[in-house]
């Protein structure tokens, strides 16, 4: 199994403000999307934690591509009409890559704070693609968290885009 | 007055650990220097807090540019025979600057992470250097800190190195 971490972030590393606003992210524009779409099209599904889901809710549109997302929780989940595909799922990140592997998914989307931090703690993330946006926000949601122990990264491809936002490819060394 | 940051960070935005090693920095290379000497060609003093002074006296090489240093301290310093021009100050961000611009001084390199916040939070930083490190450390001695309000930032460039160093510099908007 795969596991791919596709985010935007400040300079000083927050994907949100505290009360989980966006505002500072550029204004969506036609024609870039940062290479998003290419990523969406290669994954299976979609994994994030409650609290990202019911903040994405909140946006009016769904972001992510229309394929299975599976929502971290232990309660049961509001479901808008126009999500098809979701489920709540509890457990280890190991657990859940091992679930969704029986189930013959092989590249999952990782999104969200805690459930990214959670993935790379036990090493199960293997792509990082990162896009910084040339703002500090001063505090809010990080992207990384405390580690036991060093992660180490190779460095694939970094893309600058004309708006100001850079874009940096990783992948996790084992 | 000029006030330029140049530093190295993990890719979780720490510049040391919490015990101020660098032991996660790539070893120095004969050839590569990231661009370090010809920006330190252009400062005309160094100014840092003394947490950072003391720790680099520690590294038994002194790496900055051989310029006036200015350490931000109430107290009296050890100095190094090898270190010329090493003087203290205290004061706020604004006090310092204007001292030293009265000296006709242009271009401060300002370091340390504290000293760095400091100068930030209140606007006097211009520019920012920030070579990012293919690592995650989990913890450390942050570059960024809390604002009072955001920081826009204009991305001047960003170089790609061959060991997967990432540099990016931005100018600060006012």
């Amino acid at each position: 199994m795969k596991a791919s971490v596709f985010i935007g972030t400040s300079l000083d590393g927050f994907i949100a403000r505290e009360n989980g606003d966006l505002d500072w992210l550029p204004k969506p524009s036609g024609s870039e999307d940062y290479g998003y779409e290419e990523f969406a099209a290669t994954v299976d599904a979609i994994v994030m934690g409650r609290n990202t889901y019911e903040k994405v809710l909140t946006f009016g549109e769904w972001p992510y591509p229309k394929k299975p997302l599976i929502v971290l929780s232990h309660a049961p989940l509001t479901i808008p009409a126009q999500l098809t595909s979701v489920e709540t799922m509890s457990g280890s990140p190991a657990e859940i890559v091992s679930r969704l592997s029986k189930r013959g998914l092989k590249h999952l989307y990782i999104d969200g704070g805690k459930t990214i931090q959670g993935f790379l703690e036990t090493g199960l993330i293997n792509e990082l693609t990162i896009t910084r946006v040339p703002v500090l926000i001063g505090r809010g949601i990080p992207l990384f968290g405390p580690l036991q122990q060093d992660v180490l990264l190779r460095h694939i491809e970094t893309r600058q885009f004309s708006d100001g936002l850079v874009q940096s490819r990783y992948v996790v060394v084992r």
